[in-house]
């Protein structure tokens, strides 16, 4: 095929895989879309990207970007397509210890990242599960999230510069480490949780952080979802917005995980229903140098501000991680929410958004609306409630597709009513294009489409993801 | 004329100004540019907008929308069309205390919101010499920066959501209060800083922060600007990223002021050439609670932090503000920038960012490069040191164009090499349109042509404005 012979002459022969060597690119990470695609061109630079894309626009075949091939919404899913993988743009280009930034290709893994920069004592303070194979190219194209953005946004928040190869081949040079730059339309946050649609992301400076010198890490039970937030509220202004994470896990959440794991600990002597996994970050030296018994100041305050808040009432009972052994076991819970879901097999999965003073209110209302539309049906939830981010889950007794459809609508009705999203962090790709057709405001569609034909006219980039 | 009459039907008729009415609209802030604007229309909702930008699409006429029209930049010019301002819009229409978020129309100003929220002991942590007059709508549109951002970011860092009404009418609903929000493309960023040119910002969703309960605030001298960025990464990390302005003064512009307050007192004992003015901000309770002498912890441990520095030899000379009185003075001497500058009389501003490693390179370079442009010339800055943002201007003994052009295209030489940007904080409007056409990556020009058609394909929205 005289495509894949001009692929090769652009990025050399072994870096064209085809047959064979397409089993990893043919499914996403959950299984749930399976797809073959045509070949899998990995280019080595940006010049090779743009090359590459000059060609399959001349062609007339629609490009799907890859990275690590991590999401959980089918964005890379790639029927008779070509998909370019920027696993091979994986330098960590320069660090700028003074100035806290880094340059970086696409093709990074977010695990090598974190290493390349501790060196310096200094961090990019994003983090979740695909950390080992996820590529920073794919977290700008998702503008992934996970459990610290209640201290340092999205992705989106970290970056400063990028370079995208547009779907003619024109690469845009918008690479810069600027804290302040007024020069016209910003066109970066255009490209920044575009699934790809718009362009391909080759280069980026990220904004790195000093690594915190010590955590003091707690579960802490309230009595409701309104304390919580108001614990939030305290915790960040007793600490000046320490806040690293801020994890709801209800009793139902805590029931389960210690049924799959008869070894584990319980996180207090009697159960609760609102239980917050909270961890400060101790960036200032001096929360951070141990005291004469070897307890750091920042786990001392915390354990102040915590009995201060229980002589309230505003606290039920609170346990404070005594060394690294106890934080990590805190976190094991927390992290082992996937195997807490997936342990419910016919399961309705959501990922959605409210203000910080409606996720009480939402999840006060589906007690009353679950048990009228799936009598019987049990909810199961995990929060990042600090930025107001819920996985609401319902585990149904068996596959019932209307069901779950009608569980789903009856969810993006509560949620739009508050003034939320369906789509907090996982992105469109195929999976919730029917959401995004449902809920979305009709204007800001019509825009993105307008958009999407300006910078694609030819629908190569993509195709066929986030816009219904 | 049919389209003041139609104007008229739909905002009330005193509410079209025209004739004498139009002097406050017909010049900018500095002076700068002056015009004549068919008429001053102003709506009192988005309904009114909405059907203003349909009256004015069916005629074909231009808008140039105007909210404090305080800019710097003559983006409010308006020769022949029509303004539309935003200043009935004013209602600061819910706090939601818990949740730290703000929704307000976009003719809210600054200093109203402050006051408004300050009663909650919140803060919209974004303040500059316009606060009085500037109005939401304008700094959103400008995406305005100012002395705060070290801590808090542009005005684009601190809107989570917003609602624009479109050139044909259309109202796009972005308005939310979500940390989390991967629903399709982000167009609320595009809309933020395009001065005007995509839509009219109508209303908007602000982030607040807990209010400082103390500061501590000090004039330090150091050895030079490298070591400048050192002390800035040293308290960050003293006090946990808690530097709310770190404001760069040199030698010539303490003289200056000195010259032109004769009653006003030096900063320090012996002259300095660097002068830093720091300010902490202290949002944790434990930092504000005066001890038994009447000192706010957050200064004593300033005061520490800053011996040690001395100690090292990385901090000269240092003095803090004692109290409020002393806060304010060194404060009036970092205001008194406009002052200072105004009193060279031929001047060659600029408005410049720089990564922050590439300040200090920018200025010595500037040393060899200015005698030789401009034998004789004088050249005087002041700096947001902590986002690299330098107002760095050239006094002219005589009005000289030419050379102010070549001193201009030198500036921006040595900014592009260090890979700056020469709009910072002002934006383009009219003023900078031709730095933009020199300096912008011509792909970056090209997408943004491409969107400006896209979304207003006639060209009604703030015409010749931002795009050469």
């Amino acid at each position: 095929m005289a495509l894949i012979t001009e692929l090769q002459g652009i990025v050399g022969t072994h870096h064209v895989l085809q047959g064979a060597d397409l089993a990893p690119f043919s499914c996403d990470f959950l299984g749930g879309y399976a797809w073959e695609p045509l070949c899998v061109v990995r280019p080595g630079s940006t010049r090779e990207v743009a090359a590459v894309m000059r060609c399959m626009s001349q062609a007339g075949i629609a490009v799907v970007p890859v990275g690590g091939n991590t999401g959980l919404a089918g964005a890379t899913a790639a029927e008779g397509m070509v998909m370019l993988s920027l696993a091979r743009m994986n330098k960590v280009v320069e660090i700028r210890p003074a100035s806290r930034v880094v340059e970086v290709e696409a093709g990074v893994v977010l695990d090598h990242l974190h290493a390349a920069v501790g060196v310096h004592g200094l961090s990019f303070p994003m983090t979740f599960g695909a950390r080992g194979s996820c590529m920073i190219g794919g977290m700008l194209s998702t503008n992934a999230g996970g459990s610290n953005v209640v201290r340092y946004g999205n992705t989106r928040a970290l970056c400063m510069g990028l370079e995208v190869v547009l779907a003619d081949g024109r690469v845009l040079d918008l690479m810069n480490a600027l804290h302040k730059d007024n020069s016209g339309y910003d066109l970066k946050d255009l490209f920044i949780g575009a699934e790809g649609t718009l362009g391909i992301i080759t280069r980026a400076v990220l904004k790195l952080v000093p690594a915190p010198r010590a955590f003091a890490t707690a579960m802490v039970a309230v009595p409701g979802l309104a304390e919580a937030l108001q614990l939030l509220n305290r915790l960040q202004e007793a600490t000046g917005r320490a806040v690293e994470a801020f994890e709801y896990m209800p009793g139902s959440f805590i029931e389960r995980h210690l049924a799959l794991h008869p070894g584990a600990r319980a996180p207090f002597d009697a159960p609760h229903a609102v239980n917050i996994m909270v961890e400060i970050g101790a960036t200032a030296m001096r929360d951070a140098e141990p005291g004469p018994d070897g307890v750091v100041p920042i786990v001392t305050y915390l354990e102040q501000v915590l009995a201060g808040l229980m002589e309230e009432g505003a606290v039920l009972d609170a346990v404070i991680a005594r060394n690294e052994a106890e934080r990590a076991e805190m976190w094991a819970r927390r992290e082992a929410a996937a195997e807490v879901m997936i342990s419910y097999p016919h399961r309705v999965d959501t990922d959605i958004a409210l203000p910080l003073d409606a996720v009480s209110v939402f999840l006060e209302r589906m007690e009353q609306v679950l048990p009228q539309i799936a009598p019987g049906a049990k909810h199961i939830e995990v929060a990042h409630l600090g930025d107001g981010n819920i996985h609401y889950s319902v585990a149904l007794a068996q596959p019932d597709t209307a069901l779950a459809e009608t569980i789903t609508e009856r969810v993006e009705d509560e949620v739009k009513r508050l003034g939320g999203s369906f789509s907090a962090e996982h992105g469109i790709g195929l999976s919730k294009k029917s959401s995004m057709a449902r809920r979305k405001d009709p204007v800001a569609l019509e825009v993105m489409r307008s958009i999407k034909a300006a910078l694609d006219p030819d629908g190569l980039m993509n195709p066929g993801k986030v816009l219904p």
